[in-house]
């Protein structure tokens, strides 16, 4: 029988919970390009915003300049049923690996939405309810931001309309049976509700929907309907804000165990998750403190980061939205059908974008069974089930301690552990099956998406 | 805006997980029947039970007197990866239910598998592992327990074969995916790898399967495999000793902060969880020094406690196991196909049935509508999706806080959460969508279950 490590979760004290989001944008010397209005192609204005989003959520998100904005204080308590998550250091897995490198995951899917979205939700559902909205709408695809929004809207007592990617609706009923046992309304988009989804049903009958297409419908019922407002679970630098949680967090249990990363690795979708764990250490960066690698991880076929273009784009299909300069692959691009979970939108975070831009981070595309490969690896030491979009993470985590291997070098990694894969084991079922394929798009596929990007100079 | 409270969630340290599990048998004056042969009708001997168990879990077994068993290293070393569990304060339920009654609940479900399942499981493979075992075989129904098997055995590096009634088989893929990918491999029973597997299938052709059907398959085939035992659940002693790091850590926690239980209530399916919860507080009824109300709450579908008999009766369908005394609805009783998640055995912990027999504790019988009912309430306000299982304890606590509000009285209640539900999403839906319909069996339906109940009088 072998000897077995202690394994060890750093836990903070409720008391530990950071009392202010940090905004990174702060520190940013070349800030993140605005959002503009697509017809103007100007800064788009507070009161421009204020049909679509909550008046103290605009603010957030046009503040570049206050580097930390206080958390209210019914949103701390919220944020003290499930947190501060624990900083783990995966002993197993560098057991498991015989590898010089110290690797810890922040862990954020104890909780019920089963991830780091929750953070974000229960925010815009305060200021929603503080600002005495009915309800808000928002899209939904693999069903973790839905989740989280339907459980913020709950506790909150705030209507929540979900539009579900259809194909997620139909093949994902769990999710959607979550977000109606918290009392959300889900549809599946395109519906017939809106005069997007009429339009987008009558042009392509039997589509299966997209992420941008749900967007577009939730944000017509958002502003067509008495008292609502639309919400959104990444991209937007209000989100990034709110995520900041995470990597506060980190940094108090790296000063107080007296941990140094060399490197944070995060998979990125629209950015949220790694936006808000890298920004604080990415602050230090900025202000020549200190330094650090991060990594972007990315899905091989939705490769916003490491073969997109940095220009405008529309952040939606149905073109409602206001645009933004980004990473993008193109406003219709759609990854693969054989694409696994989350992590499948064109776009990326307008402050990632542009801090990538500068050279400040690194981005890496995965391909999908290296990447369950990497799941099932950790689940099976570490014990939690990871989700195919944290498994991203956890690829590139190995490859890096790997790395250490060869090397010798004592490197200390961080993972964005953002969350649980219960909801994804059709996803790990084609996996232990053997029947999961790769999906890398040419050259040729990217290029039709890159062909609907608008031409905007600014 | 309504004025929130501060929910709290009391967190014990590390440190204070406790070292040795809490044997309740020391102290109960009427020590529970033993297991007998049911050939000779003697009580099994050391020796007898070596080639279905693993020796230390026997000696854990048949041992009535220690009270207090040193919990090993390794062991402790795998329960702070998930502990200590949280005893959280449900103040938004008080606040809904506008009782003056205080609700506290230990839940046990942060952790892959789910539920306290893994608190035995993980000391079932260490013993395994230690006495040098290739592997262990088990049977599941809604899977919990296969799922916690799986991860320990893959943390301890040992094989598992899980025999999962075909039924859950074939319509909860899901979980049977996570035993695989833990590395277990699942059968669906009846299958054709056992004598008794052909048996059925010959006689049933078309049968789904049964808990007791899986218990035997699983028995038959470590019995006859090199280097394999079996290891169970619930019901054993074993397991309930092990399981009784729940009520220990829940009674440390009261201590810490200064709280004192009137009533403390879980669910009861073999009785595994109510039994590791109640186990401490039992031994001060049991001793003298203070007095509690117990209430197991099980399905009226399969009303063990309060509608069974109290008689010697096979622990499984095809006869191959020992014969134990408890409160039973005869061998081969299966519930109504109605009936949604776990909770489904024909029999009970033959501890817990001593302690009801004596008068000890209380029971009580709930229909599983008003159980999804209360598991909504709770999930809107407490953020947790609780498990099915788990949701017949928040009924009855709900019951009881409400007597309060009539009464005026500030009883403080304990409610054992055993996990979530994130598997359950069929059992919601149906809920949700007003199709879930409530079963209790006539009498006459009980009768042909307790027809095949042995008759043994010692």
């Amino acid at each position: 029988m072998s000897k077995f490590k202690v394994p060890y979760k750093i836990y903070l004290d409720e008391s530990e919970i950071p009392s202010s989001w940090y905004n990174v944008r702060a520190d940013m010397k070349n800030k993140p390009a605005p959002l503009i209005h697509p017809a103007t192609l100007k800064p788009l204005t507070f009161e421009e915003m204020r049909p679509i989003f909550c008046d103290e959520l605009i603010r957030q998100e046009l503040d570049e300049t206050t580097a930390y904005i206080p958390i209210p204080e019914e949103i701390l308590n919220f944020y003290k049923m499930y947190r501060p998550s624990p900083l783990t250091h995966a002993v197993f897995l560098e057991e498991l690996l015989d590898t010089p490198a110290h690797i810890f995951y922040k862990f954020e899917g104890n909780n019920t939405s089963g991830s780091h979205k929750l953070n974000s939700a229960i925010a815009q559902a305060y200021y929603a309810k503080k600002q005495g909205l009915k309800g808000v709408t928002t899209e939904t695809g693999a069903g973790q931001w839905g989740t989280a929004l339907a459980m913020a809207c709950s506790f909150f007592r705030l209507e929540c309309k979900v539009y579900m990617v259809r194909v997620s609706y139909e093949q994902k009923p769990f999710r959607r049976e979550v977000m109606r046992t918290y009392g959300a309304s889900v549809t599946p988009s395109p519906s017939m509700d809106t005069a997007i989804g009429r339009k987008i049903n009558a042009e392509h009958p039997n589509t299966t929907g997209s992420l941008g297409c749900a967007i577009s419908e939730a944000v017509e019922v958002a502003t067509s309907t008495e008292g609502y407002r639309y919400v959104l679970g990444s991209v937007l630098n209000q989100v990034l804000l709110h995520q900041s949680v995470i990597g506060l967090e980190t940094k108090a249990a790296c000063k107080k165990y007296g941990i140094k990363p060399d490197i944070i690795i995060g998979c990125a979708g629209g950015g949220s998750n790694l936006g808000g764990l890298i920004s604080p250490f990415m602050g230090e960066k900025l202000r020549g403190e200190a330094d650090y690698r991060f990594i972007a991880v990315e899905p091989a076929s939705c490769p916003s980061f490491t073969r997109g273009k940095f220009a405008y784009d529309f952040c939606d299909t149905g073109k409602v939205c206001p645009m933004a300069k980004m990473y993008t692959l193109g406003h219709d691009f759609i990854p693969s059908a054989n694409h696994a979970g989350g992590l499948r939108y064109h776009g990326m975070s307008s402050i990632l974008s542009q801090l990538y831009h500068d050279g400040l981070m690194e981005a890496r595309a995965v391909e999908q069974t290296s990447v369950f490969e990497a799941a099932e690896m950790f689940a099976r030491v570490e014990g939690i089930l990871p989700a195919p979009e944290s498994s991203h993470a956890i690829r590139v985590a190995i490859d890096e301690a790997l790395k250490c291997k060869e090397t010798g070098e004592e490197k200390t990694i961080i993972i964005g552990l953002t969350g649980t894969g219960y909801f994804d084991m059709l996803a790990y079922e084609k996996y232990n099956n053997g029947t999961m394929t790769d999906y890398i798009p040419t050259d040729d596929d990217l290029a039709k998406g890159f062909a609907a990007i608008p031409n905007v100079n600014l």
